[in-house]
């Protein structure tokens, strides 16, 4: 088992995957430890759907991809030019190569969702790295919205997705990306 | 060092802690490590303010829960009864007995300002379980709008607070709460 160091050493943004399925026992056991993550008031909002079929990833990939296009054509969002460039490539798969990817969604009735999910999102992070599994948290690909995509992943109604997580044995483990000193405004003592 | 499924097995909201300081140099330690946590397009937004003051941090928790109980009679938030009550309790610290408390905040113009402090706390977490200490995100306080108040703790406009932590070394080590079982909607293969 990794130490904690090791594991902050080791955690990294993966983008780029072995063709290897990860084994379903392997993602059980990370949702599992996921669920001790703290949640507000313990109310452990966070559900998951498990994507392992690349075919359907790269549907859902097309469809979070135009509908963030759309979001930027009706002024929903802004966008730089470059990701516009990106979203309009029919060949750009925001999952890319993953194997997998985790979504974790939760009831727009709690007003933490987004906090109990990252935090959720961070244990699933730490569990793929302490078993050799990379992970990318992909905003890119939360754009779902056509409700049989929705059904698709068993999310019901009055639920929103927060976080897809791709996952997969990673090809390499890149450079780690630079990081500031911690931004510290004020010490009172 | 402790491996990761100790962290995950030690980690606990604390809300009762021992009457001595935690070092600066530790605190910094923590925070050093928090850079480590993903953030969108690795933009880092999260800054930290550190509060060791108990009487600095019950006049943030008394205008905290002032704040929100304002939001609450002008139906801004909903509360239920039995939050109100507590509130309007002069002798409730939402920071309990801690003696340290860390404000991460960060600019309203980061969309993924939410998720990028939740990573961070939870780095924060698991870095103070590795060291004997423990914490709570405390929500409740995080309602601070005095100009004074954030000026105090160094915040610039145009930033807001997202996780105040309360941070020492525990009393003792609550039995951990009970978890349901990770819920997944959907395994697709």
């Amino acid at each position: 088992m990794m130490t904690f160091k090791e594991l902050l050493e080791k955690r990294r943004a993966i983008r780029d995957f072995q063709d290897k399925k990860v084994p379903q026992n392997i993602l059980e056991e990370i949702l599992q430890e996921s669920t001790l993550a703290p949640s507000a008031s313990n109310d452990q909002p966070c559900r998951f759907s498990v994507v392992n079929c690349k075919n359907t990833m790269k549907a859902l990939s097309d469809e979070s991809k135009a509908n963030l296009l759309d979001d930027f054509v009706n002024k929903k969002t802004s966008l730089s030019s470059n990701y516009v460039d990106v979203l309009k490539d029919k060949n750009f798969n925001v999952f890319y190569n993953a194997p997998c990817v985790i979504y974790i969604s939760g009831s727009t009735r709690v007003g933490s969702l987004d906090w109990d999910c990252a935090l959720a999102a961070s244990y699933i992070m730490f569990g793929a790295v302490e078993r050799g599994l990379g992970t990318c948290w992909v905003h890119l690909g939360s754009y779902i919205r056509d409700p049989q995509s929705k059904a698709l992943l068993g999310i019901p109604d009055g639920c929103r997705i927060v976080a897809p997580i791709i996952i997969g044995y990673p090809k390499e483990i890149p450079a780690a990306s630079e990081r500031h000193v911690p931004q510290i405004l004020k010490v009172i003592s």
